[in-house]
């Protein structure tokens, strides 16, 4: 059937979706109510309408401004530096850090030919020579894999002399890790003993 | 964010999806253009308007009547009644099989309150009531459970009479298992050596 083959390869997009999970989705979609299918195309629709990217971090937000960015009670001196939007959310539930953030939305890799030109580089330099109060710590928390590393340490060059200090999470998350998925505990212990790089 | 909590309650509806996985699917539609968001819309939406139950069988289709009962080459005298619509693919793929289906859409179960009208059992009696030429066997190819055992039980007895054979794969499904899990080898045997109840 022609019309399920499209859907299955647009389910087949999904991050980690197979082609058993994707016809079991079909079949959920086939089975499901028309109401149900309505309401899921509708929340995807509002979500793609009414969530942008953070005109100041690059976080997923529904304002210009997002609201960690436009807390006052928040250490605007302090940016924590992360790939992804999600590793926010995961870095928020340890409690530990109440500074703001900078989204780079992927890391550099070489291999890969992504330079730092196609992620949110030159908008953290930019970000940080703007700063008023000034930025005095830029803590880099991207992954601890190869590219995450790489990245660290190309903006641990780059804003040498721009910033007071620039650190590194490190103790605690485990190395070929992601950091979205480390516990809550460790991550916030990596956050507290941070090193200087 | 309110939209993002929405799109994540809609996804969590989907089998098998917990909350981390709807996070990056999530993740996944934010970050995707916005053409492959429409796309992923439209062919869910072809896929619910595109795809109806064929009127004999009860089996997916895009045609009032599915090819599958449409085949005058198929043994039309031979009805496999399954749970599933995707079962019959699983089937399909053995090779081992030529006549007909049933869908039921379900199985009985007193213990979820579900009995025969809830899932097709009049439909198939009513098709095999009518079928001209006679149907000469039924093959029960309910899940190996207790839900898909209580449904062959069941419509071994009010079908007794009704056709020369009633039949139930069994040989070679483990127990407990699910139909469309089985691999091809497994099921096909399993067809080939059906008991007769």
């Amino acid at each position: 059937m022609k019309s399920l083959d499209r859907f299955i390869r647009a389910l087949r997009r999904l991050p980690g979706v197979g082609p058993r999970q994707a016809e079991r989705f079909a079949a959920y979609f086939l089975r499901t109510s028309q109401g149900e299918t309505e309401e899921f195309i509708s929340a995807l629709t509002a979500l793609k309408q009414g969530i942008k990217l953070c005109r100041v971090c690059f976080c997923y937000s529904e304002a210009d401004v997002c609201p960690i960015c436009s807390d006052d009670d928040r250490d605007h001196s302090q940016i924590c530096v992360v790939e992804d939007p999600q590793d926010i959310e995961a870095i928020e539930k340890t409690g530990a850090y109440k500074g703001l953030y900078h989204v780079l939305h992927g890391a550099i890799s070489p291999l890969d030919g992504r330079g730092a030109e196609q992620v949110k580089v030159r908008e953290l330099l930019a970000r940080i020579q703007q700063a008023s109060p000034a930025v005095r710590e830029v803590i880099l928390a991207t992954d601890p894999d190869s590219e995450g590393e790489t990245t660290a340490l190309y903006l641990a060059d780059l804003l040498r002399g721009q910033v007071e200090q620039i650190t590194r999470i490190g103790y605690g998350v485990p190395l070929g890790g992601d950091i979205d998925y480390v516990d809550e505990m460790t991550l916030g212990y990596s956050l507290k003993g941070r090193t200087k790089l």
